[in-house]
């Protein structure tokens, strides 16, 4: 029986509230080996008294070692195996730019290249033309054509944008046109299975208009398209939890992920007291609320170790306006571990506190990896912890008499 | 998506060298039961400082509460499932002696018995003849010849040897013919599917020379074959791990496992030093290196508690010499606990740690069961370990993004 299938057995409805906050990337390192890492830097009185109250534990993303993207990550913690559960590159590009994908469509993503006379790449991101360049060109694309398919270019940053084809019949299993190398020309769209016979078609036939349409571009004159895809099939937090759930994030690509679970965009808050302005609004109509908050990963990225430690602590400060609305379960993790020491993501384990009236005291002082390791919650991964916030939350009857 | 699949999937190359380091049967217990275990008891500054700047956990080789062979155990530490991937008796057997299995061989575990005049087994170990007196009869069992097949007959240790047969069509699925009791005759070799039934008269005709030719033994006139198997089908380290993996090991078996996962045999060294000495001497020729150190588990297996003691701190004295090579992930483990207690193997988890660069601290002081408990890796499978290493050499890209 896997998770999935014991869960809808086990479901059950209340009228308790469970929130869920993403410090995106919120683990990290010391900057010296014996140091603190950004969270044990941090005076974070709220998280703290949260990790008295509550559970703690440090939770695995996917695998021990492995790092992952935004969508592994967030799969995870959403309770999906991200290892079972994948987001091929174009769903997930196409997510990521706030494009809602249909049963019917397969997104691709795109890099305009240069072609020299003879059609062969001289130059395999375009000179990285400045964003406007490419929000100009992809204009013109808007022009294509294709029988009985319906066709969305939308422009990503520089050379880079998404195409998706809408129509009956589409498969994803297309190969990159990508030839990953200058000197040649790009490739065909090839079928990877008869079912992808007809995407391929509607790829080539994409890719002639487009060539055709801005063959008098000095440097966009060109493209490749790679990880075609098509929408993943999620089952939905209501049909696996029961859970009337929202989303309220800043960024397109936290919004996508959640719709991608079935959860529905709250709001258009730009900042993390918007959000909670919003959660508070629509308190009564949700049971499940993900909050995500983006800057303790932009900052690990950057290299910011100190302007990290202030995210965590903008976050603390933000806790207990969250409290007051009284969730039945309060969950602060992260995604995955985004170390300023690494400018990067990372596969080390991320603190976790889940503070519930169920929770078993575990003797934590402070919320901090160290700490957390030491939780009751130990080292876990992160598809548990939905069953946990279910648990806690009551909302799970018993297996078996 | 398997663990394996992902592997290949993240796979990066670069300069970075791991060095594993597999103290055979670390894991111990005390001897009263609030006294001190082996590692607990040896004075051990270099691993203890190993302790304090990397990360420790303590590893299952296989699940809880099973205690592994040396090769599973070692199959865990390099990365297979061993439950996934097996090594068949008689393969086992022959890599324990040194025996280079090649892709069309099948093996088999021999025992010598004695025969009364009636062809019943009177002895089921031949009175557990001398080691000296066994390699004669070997010596004898080289004379028989089969069509197309090229046999190897080699001895064990007292009234065992190992047979391989070589050639195209076998397979392993053969019956053992040991009818475990006396006064009945050894079974024929059984085919357990058609796909065997080539090799099943191959052995019948080995059994039937070989009979023939031992006939006037006063003990070790008769024979029963065991664990039919042919060479398990790793995928190696160049493939699953793009690693260039060399094996430093003194004994045969752990020659021969690391040469099921594709290491290559380095050196010819007789002790830890000349182990080290080896080391040092391929080190630009590889990016990991296996070295294994077997004298902590044979004083295990002996109850000789002050002896496993010593041997610690043997190893641990090696440590600076293998540290001034400076690999970028340094790991200290076991393929299994062998407590001097008990004197066996068993399945307590083992003592294990990480250091690299990358490590986050985990507050440890001494590298000891006890306070590997509370190490940051906390008790994972031993088969996530090369996750791990992998991740720390900055050699896995991310998943998803």
């Amino acid at each position: 029986m896997t998770e999935h299938q014991l869960l809808r057995d086990l479901v059950e409805r209340n009228g308790s509230k469970i929130v869920l906050v993403v410090a995106d990337g919120l683990g990290g390192l010391p900057l010296e080996p014996a140091g603190r890492t950004e969270l044990e830097t941090a005076v974070t009185p709220n998280l703290d008294a949260l990790a008295r109250r509550g559970t703690c534990g440090l939770s695995v993303p996917v695998l021990p070692g492995i790092t992952p993207g935004s969508g592994p990550g967030h799969l995870g913690l959403f309770g999906y195996d991200p290892l079972e559960f994948k987001i091929g590159r174009g769903a997930l590009e196409a997510t990521g730019i706030g494009f809602e994908l249909g049963p019917h469509d397969v997104a691709a993503r795109g890099n305009f290249c240069t072609l020299d006379g003879a059609g062969l790449i001289s130059d395999r991101r375009a000179g990285r033309i400045p964003s406007e360049e490419s929000f100009r060109v992809v204009e013109r694309l808007q022009a294509v054509r294709i029988d009985g398919i319906e066709t969305f270019v939308k422009p990503v940053k520089e050379h880079r944008f998404v195409v998706v084809f809408r129509g009956p019949g589409l498969d994803g299993g297309v190969a990159d046109t990508d030839p990953q190398a200058t000197g040649v020309a790009p490739l065909d769209p090839a079928p990877q299975s008869p079912a992808a016979r007809r995407t391929a078609e509607v790829a080539q036939e994409f890719v002639r208009q487009a060539r055709g349409i801005i063959a008098d571009e000095p440097k966009a004159n060109g493209m490749v398209l790679r990880g075609f895809a098509a929408k993943p099939a999620l089952p939905s937090y209501a049909d696996l939890y029961g859970l009337r759930a929202a989303a309220i994030a800043v960024y397109p690509m936290y919004k996508g992920l959640a719709r991608l679970a079935g959860m529905t965009l709250v709001g258009h808050a730009q900042s993390l007291d918007e959000q909670i302005d919003e959660l508070a609004r629509c308190w009564a109509d949700y049971d499940f609320f993900f909050l995500h908050f983006k800057y303790t990963d932009s900052t690990g990225e950057d290299g910011a170790f100190a302007e990290k430690v202030k995210r965590i602590e903008d976050l603390d400060r933000a806790l207990p306006r969250i409290e007051k609305l009284g969730p039945d379960v309060l969950i602060v993790t992260g995604d995955h571990s985004t170390p300023s020491l690494l400018k990067s993501h990372s596969w080390h384990p991320v603190p976790t506190v889940l503070a519930a009236a169920t929770c078993r005291p575990d003797g934590l002082e402070k919320f901090s990896e160290r700490q957390c390791r030491g939780g009751g919650f130990g080292i876990f991964p992160a598809k548990h912890l939905m069953l946990l916030a279910m648990a806690h939350a009551q909302r799970l009857g018993k297996y078996g008499a």
